[in-house]
């Protein structure tokens, strides 16, 4: 009974630190960094494919190192926190294209965001090896973890 | 002679390289990548003030090291790719506050430049250490090397 009641009692106040960090970016702000935050690794994919699958622009290791880690660190720095209450749907001048399932479904979103983090993970370690085929495999596992996202929570 | 014109086919080369890279993303892109980099950066760094300046959020130190590694590593990440030739103006519906002079002053943005990555790499490195005062102090200083930038080459 008093375990029950700490565990809500910790429950309760993990919810309030969250309202509270919430409460200091406004819904629009949080689309808007949530937008920065795919648009800034989708730049940064587009180098490793590049560099890694089309070879249109010659290999660097260091440049594929440095695109792995900023994807895997974007992967990592808490996006969730950035689809809190009221950004369910464009504010103000931020358009959002997420799904309203997406704010229903916390298992399945629980699942794609795991994936995707394991995925992110997986190709900074790869790419720090340098070989160039066991990138280009964990750069299309990344690939499918966010085609896997989009394909069930993001609008045409 | 030949060791210059070695020099010199290298730097072509290497332009060659950059220019072939740029193609690929428009300055209309280009511009909206970089603002996406800053913008995500913008929100880890409040992250940061909020948990380890103002108190206003809990302290955490597993928070705290992934929003510092997210800003070392987009600091890390080549944004100058994404000044090219075209981005000194807002183009389609990027608007951009750069000034001009950004795009004449080589010295002075490469000195901005190092300063940044420099205090972003040495934010990662105290925050993974975990002393509070430490990392409110490399915080500051990435905070006066984003300033310096502003100051300098960011439009009102």
């Amino acid at each position: 009974m008093i375990k029950k009641l700490m565990a809500c009692t910790a429950g309760l106040l993990m919810a309030g630190a969250a309202g509270m960090a919430m409460a200091q970016v406004s819904p629009e702000d949080q689309i808007k960094y949530r937008k920065a935050g795919y648009s800034y690794m989708a730049w940064n994919m587009g180098k490793l494919k590049a560099q890694v699958i089309d070879g249109s622009v010659a290999y660097d290791q260091q440049q594929v190192v440095a695109a792995a880690n900023t994807i895997a660190a974007i992967a990592n720095s808490g996006m969730g926190a950035l689809y809190g209450p009221g950004t369910e749907k464009s504010v103000g001048n931020q358009k959002t294209r997420v799904k309203p399932e997406f704010f229903s479904d916390a298992e399945g979103v629980k699942e794609v965001a795991i994936a995707f983090n394991q995925a992110a993970n997986n190709l900074a370690k790869v790419a720090a090896e340098g070989d160039k085929d066991a990138i280009a495999k964990a750069f299309g596992q990344v690939g499918q973890s966010c085609k896997g996202c989009h394909d069930k929570y993001r609008m045409e």
